[in-house]
């Protein structure tokens, strides 16, 4: 299963899918799950190291959130709400963006930081490519 | 418990708690309760009301899904960021607003369209206070 | 709004509300967000007691997520689920039990693990009563 | 990224994963995605045969829900809480398990059902095998 083919099966949409849309809501949803699992590996480092990862764990949280309700509502495509699509993928981009930072400066001291930075520099493109395709 | 008296015992807080802030971020939770509820019901209704109540549904749907997403991060006290709570917020108000509108429509015939547009309505008031207080 | 005031419109309860049951709901629903706000504060602690909180950070993490999850579930009425019902209930008045046990261990330190422990606790009682009464 | 590199990345795992956990985990998020599609895609069929479809929505939307909750409790590391972990997946397995049966019967009519019971299929599956790893 892919969330492309999925929603190419949806009645109003009948095979014609937004591509950049369909990418978007996969990197929102993989982006949410890294961010979930990098949340918890922080929080498991060694005490020393845990002060300096506290404002990671709190990105990590609030991107994980965001992304994963910007993966559901982008989802749909009964009736219509692409204005709030695009609202949403825009904060997703902005809750990435600032999560990839902070994730980028421990990547070469943690490999969980490392591999969630690539997530989060992924969803940041494709949301904002896809938000490019809405005229809402 | 009040979300307010949970979020002023927060170190970093001290106490000294953003009301409007706090507020909000109750309205977005009840809007959330509230609008799976509404999504719900309108699903029970009878065969012939339901095609007219499909984009309630939708618009219900996102409404949650945002609206939760938006009072989790807007709780978190630790560290900061600030923008996205701003963003999260404004996005919230945004589909509060949409949802109410359509929940308004069907407020006569439907009972639990009727309180969920109070709902939404109460959710965008306080979004956009609190987004008035954050400057980020 | 209560949950059980909306619950009670919809169109298949017609006024016949389970109250165990919107009572457990309105529980989850406080539950899910009091260890969302306990999260983050526990995060906030100074770095010398954040090593005694981790298992905590866990646990709350852990306890919103189900009861979030229980509280969207258990309000449905259109169609039926009731076995899952139960069955979440009964996760949720398990990891709340848990949660409230280990918040309880730092009640006397921090009035965020106090407020949360009671929440959990009324979690707890109200999804084993919930559940006495689902037959499924 | 595959939630299995992510995991085995905790400094508490280490590179020894639990596969089967780390399989369950990518089948409930999957299936949390899929059953979102799936409930939005019903909604939008055509009128006379959305009351046919009412229960295949409510299960999607529950089976959802569970999924993404056990899908962010079994990816935590940090801690322990390994009796949750196995009664939420065993939850999910049972969510599933009904909601792959309701999809499977419209499965001839909707390709949407029929992608949705195979994602369903493969959960319960995936959530079994992992239940019985798991001494807690």
């Amino acid at each position: 299963m892919s969330i492309h083919e999925m929603i190419s099966t949806h009645p109003h949409v009948a095979g014609h899918t937004n591509d950049p849309l369909t990418k978007a809501i996969a990197a929102c949803y993989e982006c949410a799950e890294t961010c979930t699992s990098c949340a918890d590996a922080c929080l498991g480092e060694k005490p020393d190291m845990l002060p300096n990862l506290t404002q990671c764990i709190r990105l990590n949280s609030d991107c994980a959130d965001i992304c994963n309700a910007a993966g559901r509502i982008a989802t749909r495509r009964t009736g219509s709400n692409e204005a709030l699509i695009k609202s949403v993928l825009a904060a997703c981009a902005e809750a990435a963006q600032r999560c990839g930072d902070e994730c980028g400066k421990h990547a070469e001291m943690h490999e969980h930081c490392r591999i969630c930075a690539e997530a989060c520099r992924r969803c940041v493109a494709a949301c904002n490519e896809a938000v490019g395709t809405i005229s809402a």
